[in-house]
């Protein structure tokens, strides 16, 4: 068994939640040269209706809690969404990783063929097998609000790259 | 065996790519609305040194080819980069959903381990190892162009939504 339900998506948070934490880093930083409050950063949008960094930032953090926890069969901690800060913003990403460390992959592996059944908004519920819920519910949308974070600081004039979206992956560069 | 390499990444491109080609119809038809030519939706960027919708979309198929056909041990077809229009990008959107239904999954299941090398721009190569090469190059990759072109349109005021970006998926919603 090489490749399993639990390896499509825990290594992809390990690595992802700490390269968004570096970039809000770097926004900070942007912020301070700037001179303008973080928080004009953390409540810019791209469109009137779409959601300013700060909620994309929860919602990432979500994802992959609420996500991995439902395929785990395990209640997930609920979060307060109440942070202001990028340090609190930083906190729950911090938090986030070591709630997963602590999953048992193995319950993860199990779902694939297990319905799952989740809420959409206030007044829906969806349901999905397991390996359809990881393709086509968390990580889509779990990649949607990472970019999107990254998409609005990026809009702002913060100066990362795609090796920053990527963050430190298991990748060896050499010249052609 | 219920989950494998080429079941968390064929059904994505499946689902994602008509997605995202229905969201071109969409933007097609906003252009017509607003009187403004589909070209200028095509060059927006949402930042000087981000690249264009058109690229973007451009960029979307690639990566769905390109790291398709590395996993299964196949050369890609090349794509002329020629396309000025929304019906000459959903063309190639198209022709990409055609071609990765004739890879054999079997052959993307058996490199989780194998070596994988790519291009990294015009002077470098990258390497990693088949499942960390789908999990953190083009997964990552694909939704970071996807969602770019996705947000584009939104910052230019085409009203879309997270289902138009979901697409058609396998869910079954019903009231709380």
């Amino acid at each position: 068994m090489t490749f399993s339900m639990s390896k499509a998506l825990l290594p992809v948070f390990e690595i992802e939640l700490p390269a968004l934490s570096n970039i809000l880093d770097k926004a900070e930083a942007f912020a301070a040269t700037k001179k303008v409050d973080p928080s004009v950063l953390l409540n810019w949008r791209l469109a009137p209706d779409m959601f300013p960094l700060l909620r994309q930032v929860q919602i990432v953090a979500d994802q992959a809690k609420n996500g991995s926890s439902r395929l785990a069969g395990v209640e997930a901690p609920r979060y307060e969404d109440n942070e202001t800060t990028i340090e609190q913003l930083k906190a729950r990403l911090a938090k986030t990783i070591a709630y997963l460390k602590a999953l048992d992959p193995k319950q993860i592996d199990a779902a694939a063929e297990r319905e799952i059944t989740f809420p959409l908004g206030p007044h829906n519920k969806g349901q999905m097998q397991g390996a359809d819920y990881l393709n086509h519910f968390i990580l889509p949308n779990f990649y949607f609000h990472l970019t999107t974070a990254y998409a609005i600081l990026r809009h702002c004039g913060l100066d990362v790259g795609k090796r920053d979206f990527l963050g430190a992956i298991p990748m060896k560069m050499t010249a052609v």
